[in-house]
């Protein structure tokens, strides 16, 4: 018996810049241009339907106007399209048209699009670097930072995916006012959370210019890019593996995650998170972290943001609280949530400890108790 | 326009242990009490339909009576199962059986086990540790060292995969016994390749010593099995991303892999290398690296490890040009191969290149040539 030693130490530099503004198309084949991804001449620009016309097309033509070789790769918008059947079909697509090791891959669109295709270009060619164009709030405040990329499965949302970094990540608001009403709210509730785990200020700053993010007001939206941009980096800075602090991000996403499953997405995520926001306030006024009128305070500002705060009635509640056991917190059989502390805070349990079992039966009666 | 930095700069330690010797079941167990993957008491062991009763129910049979929580999931033996189709399988029961992230992977088998499973580890809950226990020579020759797993599509083998290290890999020699002849002699070709591209004294070995290998005897099977890291390990080291050196790893496998996918598999992997290490020492004497009698001997002793050096007739050859364009060292639609120099050493053409174009014409000939 004799025993090798693979000595596997290194530096490894993932750096990236986010760009926030308005219109970047430009920018990013200047960036391109400017040697951003090597010397890579072979672009899959991977979209959904919905944005395929609105802004892929666009890249797309300023990508083969400037000489690269480009292709589009679309699939059926919405969450329902996150699969690993999705995956599979833009994979072969891209071997179809030749595509091998030597392109770049850039997602443009929302959250679905930009962990799709995150997760295909970590796999394609056991790698490929990616660059992700987000158009919705909703990518800017959950996709930009952490690399998290993933599909979903029957059994459980996220859990088939991989820690992949982008080359650089284009926040375009501009894009933002081209969202329905729904899907902008809908990514609101990301910024909530941001601010009710992390920083009073930002809750503040969202009670008092909800009107104007609405509206997509530059300054506004700029400002609150960039302060979920800072959030969720210095979160995830500190624990890129998410063993610990990072949990802090799953805020209001256990209940979240599970009624968004159940509603088999007539929910949008950042709604079903709305939701999980309240029943993570009533978790955290419960166990005496929260007054009343704090969780008031965060549900007139979900309110404010026009995201729903009920469990829709079609929702079984019995049905939800077995749902609860496939989130990804889940240790030992039992349930674990991250709590509020006041507004702007978490509570550190133990400590690099952000989570705390919660037996069914207090999660049950809150589920009960809300409306 | 504003700019955000997101810095992810770090130290990264892979490192781990290649344990090689006789019966290493109660080894695996003995570190995992160890602490060899931390506090994880669950464990997926993946194997196939061939290993499942030879070795895997073996170790899971110590899993369950060390206390450890463990399961088994087998899919058919083959290179036909090394489909994505196959990992959503292994995840969908993982899923089922209730494993989360905080479970481990065990691979118990060969080449296409190891590959499978630690794609599957990779990407199961963005990531969980993965161990893998070798059983055949190919295994120990070709999965150990470098990070490399994949499965294959219609449309090419290997293309969609990670880069992922093992805690630790374990070559249970006593396995090769169990092994068909002509599995044996597969796992040969790459050693043979290793020899050829790295290591004169290492030909001469297995020149001298092929009979005892081919029994199996304990000290030459531990000779070739450290040869084979330490040559993976020293290129794999220089070159962990594959961008020059590493794609010396690839000698043989440019005509190699597109008879093994023309073959439909009937051909094992490493006869399809053995049949490519013939073309491509062909080729290094048409382009003047390598003398007729050097060839005669590689081709000798690829024959003594009883492997095919001719392409077989059923096999066409016009297709098996096309089907080189799949290779994944094609560049700008030109095919390139590695070349050997004498035995035991590679042609560097530039610094740090180590594959070079070779026209079609070229390599229709020298198909066309052989036997």
């Amino acid at each position: 018996m004799s025993t090798f030693q693979v000595e596997l130490k290194k530096v490894v530099d993932d750096s990236y810049d986010i760009e926030i503004g308005f219109n970047l198309t430009g920018k990013l084949i200047e960036d391109l241009k400017q040697g951003l991804v090597g010397k890579i001449q072979k672009f899959a620009v991977v979209t959904d339907s919905t944005v395929q016309e609105l802004y892929a097309q666009k890249i797309l033509n300023l990508l083969t106007d400037a000489g690269y070789h480009a292709n589009m790769f679309v699939f059926p918008a919405g969450e329902k399209s996150k699969t690993r059947q999705t995956k599979e079909d833009v994979e072969d697509a891209m071997l179809e048209m030749e595509y091998r090791r030597d392109c770049c891959v850039i997602a443009v669109g929302g959250g679905v699009v930009t962990d799709l295709a995150g997760f295909v270009a970590g796999t394609f060619g056991r790698g490929v670097p990616f660059i992700n164009y987000a158009t919705t709030l909703l990518a800017a405040a959950d996709a930009s930072v952490g690399g998290k990329t993933a599909v979903d499965t029957p059994r459980a949302t996220n859990l088939i995916g991989l820690f992949n970094q982008p080359k650089k990540v284009y926040i375009d608001i501009a894009a933002w006012k081209t969202l329905p009403k729904r899907q902008l709210s809908s990514g609101m509730a990301e910024t909530i959370k941001h601010a009710c785990l992390a920083n009073y200020d930002l809750f503040e700053y969202l009670e008092t210019h909800m009107e104007e993010i609405l509206a997509c007001e530059k300054e506004a939206c700029e400002h609150i890019a960039e302060e979920n941009c800072r959030i969720k980096y210095q979160v995830v800075m500190k624990d890129e593996r998410e063993s610990g602090l990072r949990e802090v991000l799953n805020l209001g996403h256990t209940v979240g995650r599970a009624i968004e499953t159940l509603s088999d997405y007539r929910l949008l995520h950042g709604e079903a998170v709305s939701i999980g926001m309240v029943a993570q306030a009533a978790l955290s006024v419960r166990l005496g972290y929260m007054t009343e009128d704090e969780k008031e305070r965060v549900i007139r500002l979900l309110e404010a943001a026009e995201l729903p705060v009920a469990i829709p009635d079609y929702i079984d509640r019995e049905a939800l609280v077995k749902k609860l056991y496939t989130d990804k917190k889940v240790r030992d059989g039992k349930l674990r949530f991250v709590v509020e502390k006041g507004i702007g805070d978490v509570v550190e349990f133990e400590p690099n400890v952000y989570a705390t079992p919660v037996d069914e039966e207090t999660a049950r009666e809150i589920l009960l108790q809300m409306k």
